[in-house]
């Protein structure tokens, strides 16, 4: 069966990418198949990372890695599978997860004797481990991450947005107090959120979660949530207090240094290829996707602009790669047999940062022609001749002011769409229309947020004491908090 | 219940190490769990890998993936799960795995129409993926790698070597031809056997699997084979060349530069943890773990000995640690609240190369104190008292020189223990002995090693030809090739 995803992986490219402003997610699909990002899964709601794709995972996961291990994380791995009895010890967490559970039944030819669910995410595993590890004052704080593989059964699936399978990361820390645990979680909410700006150049609004959407099983959660060119948030990133709530479900007992018994206060916090989504989103324009430097699988792609049988340019374009490759840069050279122009497009489509193109006439002069992504086609400055020797060194400045003017056109757009209506009908049609994060006073009560969401079906994202106000904008009683509120992915 | 694992997991550490030469699995269980390499896990079979377990898999990753993209394949990730009906398209492939495959039945509380497979190997779904990208030769080799999980529904396990989940690398190639398809085969068990020797310190015995050996599906199975203390030999790595067989069950085909319509060629070639099982029983002694600094999460353990309320020890500690650090070795500073000699002992059990032990009287002499863990307890050379400012520049020579001992001393077991019977009887009594990788000339006929299984339960482990005799030991027949027989883990 020829599927619509198959038709967009088997199309010629740039002439079929429909504008973005028109239809965000038939847009978003096309360069998510034909910039072969992902291909489309042979199982049911999964996709394939192809290569592309998974350089930029590659990426991502690089950068919080370095990040974790020098906040004092270390890497640990948990089995997949969770037998039924051990999923189903903490009763708000079971009760969030359970709908969403693919079942193993039956193994090595025979049925089970108990299911095991797919972990949708690991939290019983790991705090039945820290139950067994942790003894001692001397044992906290324990700060461990996993990088793997999760299921959540799905109905509507879209790549990286919502998939029954994803790639993520969940770090699971325990602590003696609960001080160090609330600091914990902030500090993680706060690696995001420099994960987020710094290497998706995405700006993001961090904050708390309301009660209503909160983590099963979390008595605080918070986000990271970033804006969408078609007004919807997209949560990016997740940091949760347990207080010691699994701790006392999963045992996780230790004698402090009073020698007392007490339970460990636990944590929670995860990201995961979602993040490629919102960058995807975010950056893309109607030629295609624009990857920032940092988070991009090849910052620089090297096109030799070769006629007959030239080998001098060639040669010239080797040497550059070469150079370009040991002074550090992600670079590729491309000498697939196909039209300079076949490629420029192509490469502009796939979002390739910097684009440099060696022909006879420039290797004559002794230039090569630097081409920016994130200048329109034909605007000034978006191509510059540099000598070759020169190129290697000023490249990392070019790469430095892409990175930031991306950020900075994502900024302009997140502010501009950051709206603060003065009262309840403004906020409703504002909220209804999808114009954007919607910031007000508010009062915080579940009752308030119910009623927002049966009007207009937005609801918070996150919020930030102290409220800007004194009263709520949604429902007019005292305000407690700065909320924002939006529709979302 | 507590069980066997439990209690290794709460004993007090070294003396409980049973001698090694004695009781190799038992030494080896104790090891595994003492060392904090792994934990028993709450689900059947798996175990959890803990952060010293997981640095070093992290070591064998990075190592493998270098080569891996200097060999010019790239990574990408395919979905866990495969639907029945597309695992069975290749039959001798299915009937290799399908008694082994774990099944999901139920997923989003309902039960599903198809049954799904959590992958055992990824053959199946990569070969299907390929079969869209594939259509010209300008699309060949395509060469992709995955790191990823699978499940095999094992009966018995035991932590690294069987378990019913395990992390590995999963390596796929198609190409135009027979002859590149063929060299892929051996660059890629060229790269095994390099890692294995140059990082892992495991010096192995290349070659090809015999017909009865092979992967399911396979036309020729490559391996290399290290041997254990225990005179058993453990398969540490795979490459196989299918010929074109699954691009026929699975539709790869292309259009040749000829135009005419052709089936690729395919490979695959996998590595898993095992290799750090591999590791630890060459490489252990009496004394617990030996890791060759190549593959040890940390190369180096400084346990400053402080007494009081010395703060110059510290501080001195503080700041070799940060140069050792900047200098870029992978080195832990202990300052936790036990004593000196219960650090030596746990980081000796661990297996860490290089110990610096810092005291007053050291640092009043401006030196330190070098301790190798390749050399025995009072050896000659064991400590090295070395100026703190050369401690930096003296370290790389030092750990160079452990990994070579490390390699040589197993090295030297692996010649010692590569036996070259004359007649059957003694061909018989060796492998009937266990007594290590025997090698004859053999005849390559299956029902030869039937035979040789039924009266020994030993079997190749792999042959090289020509073969160094007229005829083959085991049968007498004609001698066709060089082989390994041994018994095997």
């Amino acid at each position: 069966m020829q599927t619509r995803e198959d038709e967009l992986e088997s199309e010629p490219f740039v002439k079929e990418i429909p504008p973005k402003a028109v239809d965000l997610p038939e847009w978003y699909q096309t360069v998510c198949y034909k910039a072969e990002l992902v291909s489309l899964a042979p199982v049911r709601g999964c996709v394939v990372l192809r290569p592309y794709g998974y350089g930029i995972w590659e990426r991502l996961v690089a950068e919080l890695d370095v990040r974790f291990k020098a906040t004092g994380h270390e890497n640990a791995y948990f089995p997949l599978l969770i037998p039924e009895s051990l999923l189903a010890r903490e009763q708000e967490h079971v009760e969030g997860f359970v709908p969403e559970v693919a079942w193993v039944t039956q193994g090595g030819g025979e049925a089970l004797t108990e299911r095991l669910a797919i972990r949708p995410t690991s939290e019983v595993t790991i705090m039945t481990m820290f139950a067994k590890w942790v003894q001692s004052y001397r044992d906290l704080p324990l700060l461990i991450n996993q990088w793997c593989n999760v299921v959540r059964w799905e109905k509507r699936t879209r790549p990286f947005l919502r998939t029954l399978e994803f790639l993520w990361q969940e770090g699971h820390t325990a602590h003696a107090n609960q001080a160090e645990a609330a600091e914990e979680v902030q500090r993680m909410l706060g690696v995001y959120e420099d994960v987020a700006e710094n290497v998706a150049a995405i700006p993001v609004y961090a904050g708390e979660k309301s009660e209503s959407e909160r983590f099963p099983g979390a008595l605080h959660t918070y986000s990271i949530e970033a804006l969408m060119p078609d007004g919807r948030a997209l949560q990016a990133g997740t940091s949760h207090e347990f207080g010691q709530n699994f701790a006392r479900a999963y045992n996780i007992e230790f004698t402090a240094d009073d020698q007392s018994l007490q339970h460990a206060w636990t944590t929670s916090w995860g990201m995961s290829w979602r993040m490629i989504g919102a960058a995807i989103m975010v950056h893309g324009d109607d030629r295609g996707l624009r990857f920032p430097p940092k988070l991009a699988p090849y910052q620089v792609v090297i096109v030799p602009i070769v006629r007959g049988e030239s080998t001098a340019v060639r040669d010239a374009a080797q040497h550059l790669y070469e150079r370009l490759r040991d002074d550090g840069y992600r670079v590729r050279l491309d000498v697939r047999d196909q039209s300079p122009g076949w490629k420029f497009n192509e490469w502009e489509m796939r979002g390739v940062p910097v684009r440099i193109e060696l022909g006879v006439r420039d290797l004559e002069q002794g230039v090569a022609t630097l081409v920016r992504r994130d200048r329109a086609f034909k605007e000034e400055g978006q191509k510059t001749t540099v000598p070759l020797a020169e190129v290697s060194s000023r490249l990392a400045a070019l790469l430095d002011d892409i990175q930031t003017v991306l950020f900075e056109q994502a900024e302009g757009f997140l502010k501009s769409h950051t709206l603060r209506p003065k009262d309840q009908a403004e906020f409703f049609k504002l909220l209804r229309e999808r114009a954007g994060m919607i910031e007000i006073p508010w009062c915080g009560r579940p009752e308030c947020e119910e009623h927002v969401k049966a009007e207009t079906s937005g609801a918070t994202r996150n919020v930030r004491p102290p409220a800007q106000g004194p009263r709520c904008v949604a429902c007019g009683e005292p305000a407690n908090v700065q909320a924002y509120f939006a529709q979302a992915y």
